[in-house]
């Protein structure tokens, strides 16, 4: 059901200079930058291989990644799952004991349907799934 | 240079548990589990698209992993990329300023060299090279 490995989100608090340091790491520029207003975020995309770093900034001190940043520092914020059916795969993962976040899939960055599960339920790891729109 | 991320590591305070919960996630079972005595962890790994997942578990109070859980919790840990000149990239990574934690390739799970950056280098995230032992 979880098809491969969409992208890896990144809590960094300066978009500018991790802009900088991923083109450094991985050899090549952004090839996107999208802001979510909804989740108060802006994004920045890296290709890597089948996957994408996402770079995730605050726009906004109440924003999720503000408050990430503030208890835990930069880093690594989620992971994200392609799927091909995301009501399906939220289905899937109640009954097998992930809790979502939202049922109801959200509009994410990068043209995607997505839905989050507790890290609680996942070893304290913060798991998305998520599908292009059509 | 970085080719793919070859894998993404999550520490992990019991294995069986936590071998149990990816099996639900990803829908398949792990396919190996190895030791890796010099680094004091336990792996498990699971498949995902070109990519896999490694579960750490200490093996003793005094491995990196125990101490890594005892300050942050469980979850996510590092990120790896796979490259196919372990040397060069080291060097390479070196010159545009992230910090190795070890220069000199080290031999890890899955039959790779492996070479580590501090991330205080990279925004808050742990990078692996890995490179596969011919």
């Amino acid at each position: 059901m979880l098809l491969r490995i969409d992208h890896i989100g990144i809590a960094v608090r300066n978009m500018a200079e991790s802009n900088e340091t991923f083109r450094r790491l991985l050899g090549e520029a952004n090839y996107k930058v999208e802001t979510v207003e909804s989740e108060k975020v802006a994004t920045s995309f890296f290709r890597i291989g089948e996957s994408k770093i996402e770079l995730l900034e605050a726009t906004d001190p109440e924003s999720p990644i503000a408050k990430y940043i503030e208890k835990r520092g930069e880093g690594i914020h989620h992971i994200a799952f392609e799927v091909d059916d995301i009501r399906a795969a939220i289905d899937y993962l109640e009954q097998v004991g992930f809790i979502p976040l939202n049922r109801e899939p959200k509009r994410g960055a990068d043209n995607k349907w997505v839905a989050f599960f507790h890290p609680k339920t996942c070893h304290g790891v913060l798991v998305e799934v998520c599908q292009t729109i059509a």
